[in-house]
Protein backbone atom coordinates (compact mmCIF):
# COMPACT_ATOMS: atom_id res chain seq x y z
CA UNK A 1 0.00 0.00 0.00
CA UNK A 2 1.20 3.22 -0.66
CA UNK A 3 2.09 5.53 2.13
CA UNK A 4 1.83 9.73 1.78
CA UNK A 5 3.71 10.76 4.23
CA UNK A 6 3.08 14.73 5.24
CA UNK A 7 4.74 17.34 7.95
CA UNK A 8 2.80 19.98 9.14
CA UNK A 9 2.18 22.72 11.09
CA UNK A 10 -1.69 23.55 12.89
CA UNK A 11 -3.24 26.71 13.20
CA UNK A 12 -1.84 26.39 17.18
CA UNK A 13 2.09 26.87 15.52
CA UNK A 14 2.18 22.81 16.69
CA UNK A 15 4.24 20.70 14.13
CA UNK A 16 4.11 17.58 13.41
CA UNK A 17 3.68 14.83 11.06
CA UNK A 18 1.69 11.95 10.07
CA UNK A 19 0.00 10.51 6.75
CA UNK A 20 -2.37 11.23 4.27
CA UNK A 21 -5.40 9.87 3.42
CA UNK A 22 -8.26 11.63 1.58
CA UNK A 23 -8.76 15.24 2.96
CA UNK A 24 -7.37 13.88 6.51
CA UNK A 25 -3.90 13.26 8.51
CA UNK A 26 -3.70 10.52 10.44
CA UNK A 27 -0.62 12.27 13.00
CA UNK A 28 2.43 9.90 14.08
CA UNK A 29 4.46 10.10 16.86
CA UNK A 30 8.29 9.13 16.77
CA UNK A 31 10.44 9.07 13.54
CA UNK A 32 9.13 9.54 10.03
CA UNK A 33 12.59 7.50 8.78
CA UNK A 34 12.56 5.81 11.99
CA UNK A 35 10.06 4.36 14.55
CA UNK A 36 6.91 5.62 14.53
CA UNK A 37 3.11 4.67 15.32
CA UNK A 38 -0.32 6.75 14.25
CA UNK A 39 -1.53 8.89 17.61
CA UNK A 40 -4.14 11.18 18.14
CA UNK A 41 -7.24 11.68 15.70
CA UNK A 42 -7.74 12.31 12.15
CA UNK A 43 -6.83 16.24 11.79
CA UNK A 44 -8.48 17.91 8.53
CA UNK A 45 -5.90 18.88 5.77
CA UNK A 46 -7.44 22.35 5.19
CA UNK A 47 -6.90 23.48 9.27
CA UNK A 48 -3.22 22.29 9.12
CA UNK A 49 -0.33 24.11 6.73
CA UNK A 50 1.76 21.17 4.97
CA UNK A 51 5.58 22.16 5.33
CA UNK A 52 8.28 20.52 3.50
CA UNK A 53 8.40 16.65 4.29
CA UNK A 54 12.08 16.64 4.91
CA UNK A 55 14.73 19.01 5.89
CA UNK A 56 17.85 17.77 3.81
CA UNK A 57 21.16 18.14 5.28
CA UNK A 58 22.18 17.29 1.88
CA UNK A 59 19.85 18.50 -1.66
CA UNK A 60 21.68 16.71 -4.84
CA UNK A 61 20.83 17.78 -7.96
CA UNK A 62 21.51 16.18 -10.89
CA UNK A 63 22.32 17.44 -14.40
CA UNK A 64 21.87 15.84 -17.65
CA UNK A 65 20.27 12.81 -16.59
CA UNK A 66 17.81 12.36 -19.12
CA UNK A 67 17.83 11.07 -22.37
CA UNK A 68 15.25 13.04 -24.51
CA UNK A 69 17.04 16.34 -23.25
CA UNK A 70 20.68 14.99 -23.60
CA UNK A 71 20.16 14.55 -27.02
CA UNK A 72 18.18 17.92 -27.57
CA UNK A 73 20.93 19.85 -25.68
CA UNK A 74 23.75 17.50 -27.52
CA UNK A 75 25.12 16.25 -24.30
CA UNK A 76 26.48 12.70 -23.80
CA UNK A 77 25.34 10.40 -21.77
CA UNK A 78 26.78 10.27 -18.64
CA UNK A 79 27.88 7.08 -16.69
CA UNK A 80 28.08 8.55 -13.25
CA UNK A 81 25.65 10.90 -11.86
CA UNK A 82 27.02 14.84 -12.23
CA UNK A 83 25.42 16.80 -9.37
CA UNK A 84 25.75 19.99 -7.80
CA UNK A 85 24.50 20.50 -4.18
CA UNK A 86 21.63 23.22 -3.02
CA UNK A 87 21.73 24.62 0.64
CA UNK A 88 19.60 23.07 2.85
CA UNK A 89 18.45 26.36 3.21
CA UNK A 90 16.65 26.66 -0.22
CA UNK A 91 14.10 24.55 0.82
CA UNK A 92 9.94 25.30 1.43
CA UNK A 93 7.26 23.59 0.80
CA UNK A 94 3.74 23.89 -0.56
CA UNK A 95 2.46 27.02 -1.28
CA UNK A 96 5.68 29.01 0.03
CA UNK A 97 6.82 31.85 -2.68
CA UNK A 98 9.65 31.12 -4.61
CA UNK A 99 11.78 34.81 -4.10
CA UNK A 100 14.96 35.77 -6.11
CA UNK A 101 17.80 37.53 -4.14
CA UNK A 102 17.04 41.37 -4.05
CA UNK A 103 18.10 43.24 -6.83
CA UNK A 104 18.06 39.76 -9.13
CA UNK A 105 17.08 40.87 -12.43
CA UNK A 106 17.70 37.78 -14.34
CA UNK A 107 15.96 34.70 -15.57
CA UNK A 108 15.02 32.47 -12.89
CA UNK A 109 13.85 28.12 -14.58
CA UNK A 110 11.33 25.97 -12.83
CA UNK A 111 12.56 22.80 -13.24
CA UNK A 112 10.00 19.65 -11.97
CA UNK A 113 12.14 16.32 -11.04
CA UNK A 114 11.63 13.50 -9.37
CA UNK A 115 13.04 13.62 -5.79
CA UNK A 116 14.38 10.52 -3.72
CA UNK A 117 14.28 10.76 -0.32
CA UNK A 118 17.01 9.10 1.64
CA UNK A 119 15.58 6.76 4.69
CA UNK A 120 18.86 5.16 6.08
CA UNK A 121 22.02 6.20 6.31
CA UNK A 122 24.11 4.48 3.46
CA UNK A 123 27.45 4.05 2.87
CA UNK A 124 29.11 2.43 -0.17
CA UNK A 125 25.96 0.63 -0.82
CA UNK A 126 25.37 -1.52 -3.96
CA UNK A 127 22.30 -1.33 -5.50
CA UNK A 128 20.14 -3.27 -3.79
CA UNK A 129 21.31 -1.73 -0.81
CA UNK A 130 20.76 1.45 -2.56
CA UNK A 131 17.52 0.73 -3.34
CA UNK A 132 16.03 0.07 0.13
CA UNK A 133 17.55 3.26 1.38
CA UNK A 134 15.18 5.47 -0.41
CA UNK A 135 12.71 5.87 2.27
CA UNK A 136 10.53 7.27 -1.00
CA UNK A 137 9.66 9.80 -3.49
CA UNK A 138 8.56 13.79 -3.71
CA UNK A 139 8.46 16.49 -6.02
CA UNK A 140 11.39 18.57 -6.36
CA UNK A 141 11.13 22.48 -7.89
CA UNK A 142 14.76 22.56 -8.46
CA UNK A 143 14.69 26.27 -8.79
CA UNK A 144 17.38 27.85 -10.87
CA UNK A 145 18.86 31.64 -11.21
CA UNK A 146 20.33 31.14 -15.01
CA UNK A 147 21.91 34.06 -14.88
CA UNK A 148 24.52 33.74 -11.66
CA UNK A 149 24.85 30.25 -13.56
CA UNK A 150 26.64 31.71 -16.52
CA UNK A 151 27.94 35.04 -14.80
CA UNK A 152 31.51 34.21 -14.95
CA UNK A 153 33.46 32.53 -17.96
CA UNK A 154 35.61 30.99 -15.86
CA UNK A 155 33.17 28.95 -13.26
CA UNK A 156 30.04 27.82 -13.31
CA UNK A 157 28.11 29.07 -10.35
CA UNK A 158 26.37 25.87 -9.95
CA UNK A 159 25.96 25.92 -5.59
CA UNK A 160 25.24 29.61 -6.32
CA UNK A 161 22.37 29.22 -9.03
CA UNK A 162 20.56 26.53 -7.30
CA UNK A 163 20.98 28.03 -3.30
CA UNK A 164 18.98 31.22 -2.34
CA UNK A 165 16.56 30.91 -0.21
CA UNK A 166 13.70 29.54 -1.39
CA UNK A 167 14.91 27.99 -4.69
CA UNK A 168 14.11 24.41 -3.43
CA UNK A 169 10.52 23.20 -3.55
CA UNK A 170 9.38 20.35 -2.07
CA UNK A 171 6.60 18.06 -1.53
CA UNK A 172 3.70 18.16 -1.25
CA UNK A 173 4.44 14.42 0.49
CA UNK A 174 6.92 11.83 0.80
CA UNK A 175 5.12 8.60 -0.87
CA UNK A 176 6.15 5.30 0.16
CA UNK A 177 5.57 2.66 -2.31
CA UNK A 178 5.49 3.69 -5.51
CA UNK A 179 7.64 2.09 -8.56
CA UNK A 180 9.52 5.53 -9.94
CA UNK A 181 9.82 3.40 -13.62
CA UNK A 182 5.81 4.05 -13.86
CA UNK A 183 5.84 7.65 -12.84
CA UNK A 184 5.35 11.18 -15.05
CA UNK A 185 6.58 14.59 -14.07
CA UNK A 186 4.20 17.40 -15.19
CA UNK A 187 4.80 20.98 -14.75
CA UNK A 188 1.85 23.30 -15.53
CA UNK A 189 2.71 27.12 -15.37
CA UNK A 190 -0.41 29.03 -14.35
CA UNK A 191 -2.39 25.52 -15.28
CA UNK A 192 -0.59 25.29 -18.72
CA UNK A 193 1.30 22.46 -18.91
CA UNK A 194 4.76 23.41 -19.80
CA UNK A 195 7.00 19.81 -18.81
CA UNK A 196 5.83 15.96 -18.93
CA UNK A 197 7.98 13.73 -19.31
CA UNK A 198 8.31 10.25 -17.97
CA UNK A 199 11.21 8.98 -15.63
CA UNK A 200 11.59 5.90 -17.10
CA UNK A 201 13.76 8.25 -19.90
CA UNK A 202 15.96 8.58 -16.64
CA UNK A 203 19.46 7.82 -17.72
CA UNK A 204 20.91 6.73 -14.69
CA UNK A 205 17.97 4.86 -12.30
CA UNK A 206 17.47 6.10 -8.58
CA UNK A 207 19.51 2.97 -7.30
CA UNK A 208 22.30 3.27 -9.40
CA UNK A 209 22.64 6.89 -8.48
CA UNK A 210 22.43 5.95 -4.68
CA UNK A 211 25.07 3.80 -4.70
CA UNK A 212 27.17 6.06 -6.77
CA UNK A 213 26.67 8.99 -4.89
CA UNK A 214 27.22 6.75 -1.39
CA UNK A 215 30.74 5.19 -2.15
CA UNK A 216 32.39 8.61 -1.98
CA UNK A 217 29.61 10.30 0.63
CA UNK A 218 27.84 9.33 3.10
CA UNK A 219 23.99 9.62 2.86
CA UNK A 220 21.50 10.20 5.80
CA UNK A 221 17.74 10.00 6.74
CA UNK A 222 16.10 12.93 5.13
CA UNK A 223 18.63 13.51 2.16
CA UNK A 224 17.14 15.02 -1.16
CA UNK A 225 18.55 13.79 -4.21
CA UNK A 226 16.54 15.14 -7.19
CA UNK A 227 16.96 12.82 -10.15
CA UNK A 228 17.42 15.89 -12.84
CA UNK A 229 15.07 17.41 -15.45
CA UNK A 230 13.94 16.94 -18.93
CA UNK A 231 12.69 19.07 -21.49
CA UNK A 232 10.94 22.21 -21.13
CA UNK A 233 12.17 23.93 -18.21
CA UNK A 234 11.48 27.49 -18.59
CA UNK A 235 11.87 31.17 -16.94
CA UNK A 236 9.10 31.84 -14.76
CA UNK A 237 7.52 35.38 -14.82
CA UNK A 238 6.49 37.36 -11.60
CA UNK A 239 2.89 36.12 -10.17
CA UNK A 240 2.97 33.02 -11.50
CA UNK A 241 2.20 30.04 -10.14
CA UNK A 242 4.36 26.90 -10.68
CA UNK A 243 2.95 23.61 -9.96
CA UNK A 244 4.87 20.25 -10.09
CA UNK A 245 2.95 16.79 -10.46
CA UNK A 246 3.78 13.41 -9.98
CA UNK A 247 0.63 11.47 -10.35
CA UNK A 248 0.58 9.32 -7.49
CA UNK A 249 2.42 11.47 -5.36
CA UNK A 250 0.84 14.66 -5.39
CA UNK A 251 1.30 18.52 -7.10
CA UNK A 252 3.95 21.28 -5.45
CA UNK A 253 2.47 24.42 -6.43
CA UNK A 254 4.28 27.70 -5.45
CA UNK A 255 3.67 31.13 -6.76
CA UNK A 256 7.07 33.13 -8.21
CA UNK A 257 6.99 36.41 -6.14
CA UNK A 258 9.99 38.38 -6.97
CA UNK A 259 9.64 41.50 -4.01
CA UNK B 1 41.77 38.81 24.33
CA UNK B 2 41.39 36.45 22.00
CA UNK B 3 39.50 33.18 22.80
CA UNK B 4 40.04 29.73 21.32
CA UNK B 5 36.95 27.55 21.34
CA UNK B 6 37.25 23.60 21.02
CA UNK B 7 34.92 20.72 21.04
CA UNK B 8 35.75 17.64 22.39
CA UNK B 9 35.29 13.81 23.58
CA UNK B 10 36.31 12.62 26.94
CA UNK B 11 37.45 9.15 27.40
CA UNK B 12 34.34 7.90 28.77
CA UNK B 13 32.15 9.44 25.36
CA UNK B 14 30.98 12.85 26.97
CA UNK B 15 31.00 15.24 24.21
CA UNK B 16 31.47 19.13 25.34
CA UNK B 17 32.80 22.32 24.28
CA UNK B 18 34.91 25.13 25.83
CA UNK B 19 38.24 27.07 25.92
CA UNK B 20 41.75 26.31 25.18
CA UNK B 21 44.43 27.82 27.62
CA UNK B 22 47.79 26.69 27.49
CA UNK B 23 47.55 22.79 28.27
CA UNK B 24 43.64 22.61 29.19
CA UNK B 25 39.94 23.26 28.46
CA UNK B 26 37.79 25.28 30.48
CA UNK B 27 34.33 23.35 29.49
CA UNK B 28 31.13 25.30 29.58
CA UNK B 29 27.54 24.90 29.28
CA UNK B 30 24.98 26.56 27.37
CA UNK B 31 25.94 27.18 23.07
CA UNK B 32 29.25 27.98 21.53
CA UNK B 33 27.44 30.29 19.61
CA UNK B 34 24.98 31.55 22.08
CA UNK B 35 24.77 32.18 25.85
CA UNK B 36 27.78 30.27 27.55
CA UNK B 37 29.39 29.93 30.52
CA UNK B 38 32.02 28.13 32.10
CA UNK B 39 31.30 25.57 34.22
CA UNK B 40 33.61 22.54 36.34
CA UNK B 41 37.32 22.23 36.61
CA UNK B 42 39.58 22.08 33.38
CA UNK B 43 40.36 19.21 31.61
CA UNK B 44 43.67 17.89 30.62
CA UNK B 45 44.23 18.73 26.75
CA UNK B 46 45.80 15.70 26.81
CA UNK B 47 43.33 13.87 28.26
CA UNK B 48 40.55 14.42 25.42
CA UNK B 49 40.15 13.62 21.69
CA UNK B 50 39.27 17.03 20.10
CA UNK B 51 36.67 17.32 17.55
CA UNK B 52 35.60 19.41 14.71
CA UNK B 53 35.19 22.55 16.45
CA UNK B 54 31.77 23.04 14.57
CA UNK B 55 29.28 20.62 12.42
CA UNK B 56 28.62 23.38 9.67
CA UNK B 57 24.61 22.86 7.63
CA UNK B 58 26.61 25.00 5.11
CA UNK B 59 30.55 24.40 3.77
CA UNK B 60 31.11 27.25 1.58
CA UNK B 61 34.30 27.12 -0.46
CA UNK B 62 35.73 29.99 -2.63
CA UNK B 63 37.60 29.71 -5.81
CA UNK B 64 40.42 32.21 -7.29
CA UNK B 65 40.12 34.85 -3.70
CA UNK B 66 44.16 35.37 -3.39
CA UNK B 67 45.74 38.00 -5.90
CA UNK B 68 48.89 35.71 -5.95
CA UNK B 69 47.18 32.31 -7.53
CA UNK B 70 45.01 34.41 -9.76
CA UNK B 71 48.02 35.95 -11.27
CA UNK B 72 50.14 32.49 -11.63
CA UNK B 73 47.03 30.99 -13.20
CA UNK B 74 46.15 33.87 -14.94
CA UNK B 75 42.61 33.80 -13.64
CA UNK B 76 40.46 37.64 -14.08
CA UNK B 77 39.94 39.08 -10.45
CA UNK B 78 36.55 38.10 -8.92
CA UNK B 79 34.10 40.71 -7.95
CA UNK B 80 31.90 38.58 -5.87
CA UNK B 81 32.48 35.27 -4.47
CA UNK B 82 33.01 32.35 -6.66
CA UNK B 83 31.83 28.90 -4.24
CA UNK B 84 31.12 25.78 -4.59
CA UNK B 85 29.23 23.50 -1.75
CA UNK B 86 31.12 20.95 0.21
CA UNK B 87 29.23 18.09 1.91
CA UNK B 88 28.59 18.84 5.60
CA UNK B 89 29.55 14.99 5.97
CA UNK B 90 33.17 15.68 5.23
CA UNK B 91 33.62 17.21 7.95
CA UNK B 92 36.49 15.59 10.14
CA UNK B 93 38.51 16.91 12.74
CA UNK B 94 42.34 17.42 14.28
CA UNK B 95 44.25 14.07 14.05
CA UNK B 96 41.24 11.86 11.78
CA UNK B 97 42.44 10.44 8.50
CA UNK B 98 41.19 11.59 5.12
CA UNK B 99 40.76 8.66 2.86
CA UNK B 100 39.98 9.15 -0.54
CA UNK B 101 36.60 7.15 -1.78
CA UNK B 102 37.23 3.20 -2.29
CA UNK B 103 38.69 2.80 -6.13
CA UNK B 104 39.33 6.23 -6.31
CA UNK B 105 43.67 6.33 -7.32
CA UNK B 106 43.59 9.85 -8.78
CA UNK B 107 45.65 12.72 -7.07
CA UNK B 108 44.10 13.60 -4.18
CA UNK B 109 45.28 18.19 -3.11
CA UNK B 110 45.42 19.32 0.19
CA UNK B 111 44.59 22.82 0.40
CA UNK B 112 44.88 25.20 3.47
CA UNK B 113 42.49 28.11 3.96
CA UNK B 114 41.47 30.19 6.40
CA UNK B 115 37.90 29.34 7.67
CA UNK B 116 34.99 31.50 8.68
CA UNK B 117 32.55 30.40 11.67
CA UNK B 118 29.45 32.06 11.68
CA UNK B 119 28.27 32.88 14.70
CA UNK B 120 24.68 34.21 14.45
CA UNK B 121 21.61 33.56 11.55
CA UNK B 122 22.82 36.34 8.82
CA UNK B 123 20.70 37.78 5.68
CA UNK B 124 21.13 40.52 3.36
CA UNK B 125 23.63 41.56 5.83
CA UNK B 126 25.21 44.61 4.98
CA UNK B 127 29.85 44.80 5.51
CA UNK B 128 29.39 46.00 9.41
CA UNK B 129 26.39 43.42 10.14
CA UNK B 130 28.41 40.76 8.18
CA UNK B 131 31.72 41.27 10.22
CA UNK B 132 29.83 41.51 13.33
CA UNK B 133 28.59 37.77 12.20
CA UNK B 134 31.88 35.94 11.93
CA UNK B 135 31.70 34.62 15.39
CA UNK B 136 35.91 33.47 14.75
CA UNK B 137 38.42 32.10 12.60
CA UNK B 138 39.85 28.27 11.87
CA UNK B 139 41.92 26.71 9.64
CA UNK B 140 40.65 24.50 6.94
CA UNK B 141 42.06 21.87 4.65
CA UNK B 142 39.80 22.04 1.71
CA UNK B 143 40.77 18.45 0.33
CA UNK B 144 40.09 17.83 -3.41
CA UNK B 145 39.96 14.97 -5.81
CA UNK B 146 41.58 16.73 -8.39
CA UNK B 147 40.84 13.71 -10.90
CA UNK B 148 36.98 13.84 -10.21
CA UNK B 149 37.20 17.55 -10.30
CA UNK B 150 38.05 17.04 -14.34
CA UNK B 151 36.75 13.69 -14.88
CA UNK B 152 33.82 15.05 -17.12
CA UNK B 153 34.28 17.68 -19.88
CA UNK B 154 30.31 18.98 -19.96
CA UNK B 155 30.55 19.37 -16.28
CA UNK B 156 33.19 20.43 -13.66
CA UNK B 157 32.42 18.52 -10.64
CA UNK B 158 33.40 21.04 -7.80
CA UNK B 159 30.75 19.85 -5.27
CA UNK B 160 31.87 15.46 -5.92
CA UNK B 161 35.35 16.57 -5.84
CA UNK B 162 35.33 18.27 -2.65
CA UNK B 163 32.63 16.22 -0.38
CA UNK B 164 33.81 12.89 -0.16
CA UNK B 165 33.49 11.28 3.31
CA UNK B 166 36.82 12.95 5.36
CA UNK B 167 37.42 15.70 2.87
CA UNK B 168 36.94 19.08 4.88
CA UNK B 169 39.11 18.80 7.92
CA UNK B 170 38.39 22.11 10.01
CA UNK B 171 40.20 23.10 13.64
CA UNK B 172 41.86 22.40 16.07
CA UNK B 173 39.91 25.65 17.59
CA UNK B 174 37.81 28.21 16.56
CA UNK B 175 39.73 31.61 17.48
CA UNK B 176 37.31 34.75 18.31
CA UNK B 177 38.80 38.25 18.50
CA UNK B 178 41.72 37.96 15.55
CA UNK B 179 41.99 40.17 13.01
CA UNK B 180 42.19 38.29 10.08
CA UNK B 181 44.31 40.82 8.24
CA UNK B 182 47.30 39.65 10.06
CA UNK B 183 47.24 35.99 9.74
CA UNK B 184 49.37 33.43 7.53
CA UNK B 185 48.52 30.22 6.11
CA UNK B 186 51.09 28.15 6.38
CA UNK B 187 50.57 23.76 5.52
CA UNK B 188 53.29 21.06 5.64
CA UNK B 189 53.67 17.60 4.36
CA UNK B 190 55.46 15.66 6.58
CA UNK B 191 56.94 18.31 8.19
CA UNK B 192 58.29 20.43 4.76
CA UNK B 193 56.44 23.81 4.03
CA UNK B 194 54.16 23.81 0.66
CA UNK B 195 52.22 26.58 1.22
CA UNK B 196 53.00 29.77 3.37
CA UNK B 197 51.05 32.98 2.35
CA UNK B 198 49.43 36.05 3.94
CA UNK B 199 45.67 36.31 4.16
CA UNK B 200 45.97 39.84 3.30
CA UNK B 201 46.72 38.98 -0.61
CA UNK B 202 42.83 37.95 0.06
CA UNK B 203 40.91 39.42 -3.45
CA UNK B 204 37.15 39.48 -1.75
CA UNK B 205 38.06 39.80 2.46
CA UNK B 206 35.73 37.66 4.78
CA UNK B 207 33.35 40.88 5.61
CA UNK B 208 32.57 41.61 2.10
CA UNK B 209 32.24 37.47 1.32
CA UNK B 210 29.49 37.28 3.99
CA UNK B 211 27.48 40.16 2.99
CA UNK B 212 27.43 38.74 -0.54
CA UNK B 213 26.56 35.55 0.40
CA UNK B 214 24.09 36.69 2.38
CA UNK B 215 21.88 38.75 0.17
CA UNK B 216 21.16 35.58 -1.53
CA UNK B 217 21.70 32.81 1.41
CA UNK B 218 20.97 33.08 5.21
CA UNK B 219 23.73 31.80 6.50
CA UNK B 220 23.40 30.12 10.25
CA UNK B 221 25.57 29.43 13.19
CA UNK B 222 27.87 27.21 12.63
CA UNK B 223 28.51 27.80 8.84
CA UNK B 224 31.84 27.32 7.27
CA UNK B 225 33.20 29.80 4.78
CA UNK B 226 36.67 28.34 3.74
CA UNK B 227 38.38 31.60 2.16
CA UNK B 228 40.03 29.77 -0.88
CA UNK B 229 43.68 28.85 -1.77
CA UNK B 230 46.50 30.20 -2.77
CA UNK B 231 49.91 29.16 -4.29
CA UNK B 232 51.18 25.59 -3.42
CA UNK B 233 48.01 23.56 -3.02
CA UNK B 234 49.69 19.87 -4.29
CA UNK B 235 49.07 16.15 -4.09
CA UNK B 236 49.44 13.80 -1.41
CA UNK B 237 51.04 10.98 -0.83
CA UNK B 238 50.14 8.08 1.02
CA UNK B 239 51.14 8.13 4.96
CA UNK B 240 51.77 11.76 4.60
CA UNK B 241 50.72 13.81 7.44
CA UNK B 242 49.49 17.46 6.21
CA UNK B 243 49.52 20.30 9.08
CA UNK B 244 47.68 23.31 8.31
CA UNK B 245 48.86 25.95 10.26
CA UNK B 246 47.35 29.40 11.04
CA UNK B 247 49.35 30.75 13.50
CA UNK B 248 47.34 32.54 16.51
CA UNK B 249 44.65 30.24 15.70
CA UNK B 250 46.43 26.93 15.70
CA UNK B 251 47.93 23.48 13.75
CA UNK B 252 45.40 21.31 12.09
CA UNK B 253 47.20 17.93 11.16
CA UNK B 254 45.35 15.41 9.20
CA UNK B 255 46.83 11.61 7.77
CA UNK B 256 46.50 10.86 4.39
CA UNK B 257 45.56 7.50 4.46
CA UNK B 258 43.88 5.55 1.66
CA UNK B 259 42.57 2.36 2.58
Amino acid sequence: MVKHWVRFRTAAGAEGFGTLGGESITPHTGEMFGANAPEGAPLPLAGVTLLAPTRPLRFVGLWNNYHELAAKQGNAIPETPLWFLKSPGSVIGPGAAIRPPAGYAGKTLYEGELGLVIGRRVHGADEAEAEAAIFGLTCVNDVTALDILTADPSFPQWARAKSPDSFGPIGPCIAEGLDWRELRVQVALNGRVRQDYACADMILPPARIVSLLSREMTLEPGDVIACGTSVGALPMRPGMEVAVTIPGIGTLTNPFAPE
